[in-house]
């Protein structure tokens, strides 16, 4: 991110001589800009929260409404603190940089304490930096969470936060995007494909497996039974407030307005968005003769989900064509994880995980060598060039980031399983969390009337 | 729209000399003002669809909740690729600007291809400028829906899509934003009480009226029964939604921040707003004794459809008077139409119909020269000069755009029901389209317990 | 808040000498970049109504939904109204600075017509400007009705909006912002702890006291029950779609992108919120033994509104020991006007009374010297500078201005009390404000079955 951004202040001071940065009034103005449009950035970003509520409680059944809605705020608020403390200066700290830890990981910057205002020469100011990042870990968390859904206990939730903030998101992010040695190699993660969504999707793997599948979801004969989401209507508003939110996440981590670039990531997201939803629509209606809502949505999501790595890097029809790949990718991801029984109750595995590496693998054969170097990080990929340079880059950066992820989340919630316990028990999981964990339904008068119809 | 700008520009250059267009510091950072308010406008008339996906839903009944609201997600994902591969260029386009194409359609820049940047002299990237246009076409699109509600086909959503986004909306946008003849004729509509709002209410109604009313709604004696929405917090939730949103609606069409001019706009689109809500809840309780929310919703609505058209032009307490019309207008429109059997169930022919034709007129009537001048569009109306030209030629707009969107609409949904079938069977619709036409509930647990009671 | 600008332009101008006011290209873009954003925090804290919507209507029962949720978009459209016509001028008119009545009210600026552009050496359009302040004194009323909620007469929601937003709110805005006696005095409410938040709750008090509990809150005993809200879900996305609107009311506070300052106050109102939410949590889970959902979303709301003074005076640190702080003060605060037999149906008196409070004695404890400069409002608290001084004056600023709010709330509604009746009847009330007040429910489908069942 750091090179990135250099390269193309760079470029930048190239296109536009008279905006170097000698005039201290242009560049307060430049920095205005920018600060402005991250701080909306991170803005959307956080209302994609909103989205996450709506998702997943939408996905689930109404007996767990209240825990899955209010956990978010309590998982976004700890996160915030945790990443304050130490997520962000192991991301981005550079106290260390002599020794060489840098490749690795960042160090320093612990309980940040930013400068109040733009320092001479800065681009925008670190407290809204940090705030664009915040955002983004937290939306990795709330991937990570879909895993846990309608079974974990709330302790678990605490817990998980506290680790995956500290020691699980910050590699992978100062790996890509921290000055790390994938950000050396040329890795291509725009806005986080990787970093953010297979990173959480990752996670929820490990939690869904060993967390084991909801009661009910697969019977003795290893065939599955869907269980539905209680409220589409929160659903098809969730994606809504996700793709809205997403032009703060792509278009935002431009970090600049510039030249005016972020308004391409911006209608590449759009595109690869648009196609997404469109090919699950057709795929779920040719296949199963019913244009499913489900599928729409979450084909929706993927090609959101498949644009994050390149929305900065290819051209408009290769934006189309990676969602529309991510949409039928995603439909088929479903059964596959439906029939390797493995229970994803909000999808987060197909959407974020699937979607994410193709996402990420997209770079290598779709970037454009003019927009690599616009961008400047990494180079064109197969098409354009003819190299497989890039896709093997690419290709590496996945399996490298998705072996860490799964390594240590897998040790983490395999550590967590054994010393506190990580499901409710069986009874506490079918009167549902909200009762069992909260003391009380999220839907009091219509559970009620549940009961009574029992 | 384009000549608007131009004069728009030149009146600018003469107020603030030094910021002409000769210092390139100056233009790329007025460049990114405008680049930044255009894509947060954009954003947030996206951010309308999440107003309607509650409005629809929150309006019908809980039996086709997915559907109405999962749809949305799939249309503006297809109507986005169709308006990139051939509205936007139907719209704007101008290769064939020396055959006089122009002022019937436009014609170019089909599966638009944006530079990556805002070229020299550019005032907005045109990428961003494509997504705000896109997302007003989206905005026709879902208020046609209106018309289809609770008993079309899914199937012709999708063929509707395809041909509201190439054929019939593009016509319209191009007469009056797209340097059309309607434009050179001074036709005033600042952000589309014509172009948006009566466009997709018209095909909303010649939809309604060839489906034919939902079972139900009409008993043999004419007289009519009101199948209530199930959900009006959705529906009050959706009103704010598309209330905030549409600042981006009007306040973007200034498409520019330069001299803080749009804050003007937003000034009377709060006005405008507010008064319809008033009007309307007021007019409600004092004719049927109850202060009907329903009523108060879609005069805040109708309010901000009124304004929008003239939201530029008008004094402050026009745009008062303007809202407290359209919100006691909404209120008999809605009479009318069940007077006359036609089943209008999320109220589309009165909120963006009939309180869009006022809004139209209402330019002719209210507005002053001196804004009419300031924007660069027509002339000042009835009041300010004593003439009645403005007035008439935005009644030559409201008839010519309303004959043509009637035609074509009653034309193609006309041949999809003779050849496709346009609603679904008794069947279907008694069980509700999410069934039907999904294979689930959109509410699995709540109308489980409908079905038992039934 | 006049002050607070003159001081902060003059504190810019040393900063950035090149960018004083005598370049006309520099102004004109400073002020399209204040424009810009003020307008952008305008729509965000227009949006928190979409979170009072969900909050109120979450936090009640479904016989009122429709009711509770649809009043906001009718209050929301009236006050505009009434501010636009008296409230503006009554906080910031200056007709009358000669009498020197500006101490005590603004006066003049009556039906607002405001400038169509930003005039020359504005910091940014007076139209832009307007619509922030009214939306602050939207929220201020829409934290009032917390205390109307279930029982309130449609009537008595007109007429207070009335003279809430005429006679009440104004008052305190013109004391701490409209250059009023206790700005002279070097109060310190940076977005409204006191101005908003404290005034709304203390009307909501004097409201909640007037009309007495509802039906079956308290047993004879004085033991009190809990009325629990309808759907935990939509309280927990309106405590995300605050949180994402205290980014307008907080940062936007700045009025001014300028050198980056605002992107400081953002990160403090992220980190007390932060700490609110976990407090709270944690509090509630270790007193109770469950983690109750309510208290960890008052936990948020509690964090912002206390942040909400400070966010520009203190460093990082202590903005998460405010937030800590009303997290646990919250929790307690419910469990104190319970026993006091107080019924606060939507918690305002503890979350934004109570929080308010603390909010801004905060400021006298936590202050910096050096941001007390920056702001150009007071001086340092206790702990930086070891004076006690800034502490009197926020004590001063919360009894003063909560005496006035609790005298003329009282009055009023004691008066609209005698006059017009102020709550429904009882059967009115058993039987739901949607069916009694407006004619139908607000979930006709879902209401239908409940009557069913009994």
């Amino acid at each position: 991110m750091v090179k990135k951004l250099v390269l193309s202040l760079v470029a930048l001071s190239l296109v536009f001589p008279a905006m170097a940065f000698a005039d201290p009034t242009t560049t307060s103005l430049d920095m205005g800009l920018n600060a402005l449009w991250i701080l909306v950035s991170f803005i959307l970003v956080l209302l994609m929260q909103g989205g996450f509520i709506l998702l997943e409680a939408g996905s689930t059944r109404m007996k767990n409404a209240g825990h899955v809605a209010g956990k978010t705020i309590f998982t976004v608020g700890l996160g915030s603190l945790v990443y304050w403390a130490v997520g962000y200066g192991l991301t981005f700290g550079s106290d260390n940089a002599e020794a060489g830890i840098n490749k690795i990981i960042g160090w320093g910057s612990f309980f940040f304490e930013p400068a109040i205002t733009a320092l001479e020469g800065d681009s925008y100011p670190s407290t809204i930096y940090f705030l664009f990042q915040l955002a983004f870990a937290m939306i990795a968390l709330s991937i990570a969470w879909g895993g846990f859904a309608e079974r974990a206990k709330l302790s678990s939730y605490l817990v998980f936060t506290l680790l995956f903030t500290s020691v699980i998101y910050p590699v992978i992010a100062h790996w890509i995007w921290g000055g790390g040695w994938l950000a050396a190699d040329g890795a291509q993660d725009y806005a986080g494909s990787t970093v953010v969504h297979l990173t959480g999707a990752l996670a929820a793997f490990a939690a869904t497996v060993l967390l084991k599948p909801r009661i009910g979801k697969f019977n003795k004969d290893g065939s599955a039974n869907e269980i539905l989401g209680h409220n589409q209507v929160f659903s098809a508003l969730s994606v809504l407030l996700l793709w809205v939110g997403w032009f703060g996440f792509n278009a935002g981590s431009a970090v600049s307005v510039g030249d005016g670039f972020f308004g391409y990531v911006a209608f590449n997201t759009q595109l690869g968005a648009a196609a997404g939803a469109v090919a699950a629509l057709l795929i779920s209606w040719l296949v199963t003769g019913k244009a499913d809502i489900t599928a729409t949505l979450n084909g929706g999501l993927a090609g959101l989900v498949a644009i994050t790595a390149s929305c900065a890097f290819v051209d408009p029809w290769a934006a189309v064509v990676i969602g529309l790949v991510a949409g039928v990718l995603v439909f088929y991801s479903v059964k596959f994880f439906e029939k390797m029984k493995v229970d994803d109750p909000i999808y987060a595995l197909s959407v974020h995980g699937a979607a994410g590496i193709w996402g990420t693998l997209a770079n290598g054969i779709f970037a454009t060598q003019v927009l690599a170097e616009k961008v400047g990080v990494g180079q064109g990929g197969l098409i354009d060039t003819g190299s497989w340079h890039q896709l093997w880059i690419q290709f590496e950066s996945v399996v490298v980031c998705g072996a860490y992820v799964l390594a240590a989340s897998f040790l983490i919630l395999g550590v967590m399983k054994m010393v506190m316990g990580f499901r409710v028990t069986e009874e506490q999981e079918i009167i549902g969390l909200d009762l069992s964990e909260h003391g009380t339904f999220g839907y009091p008068e219509q559970m009620k009337k549940v009961q009574q119809n029992l």
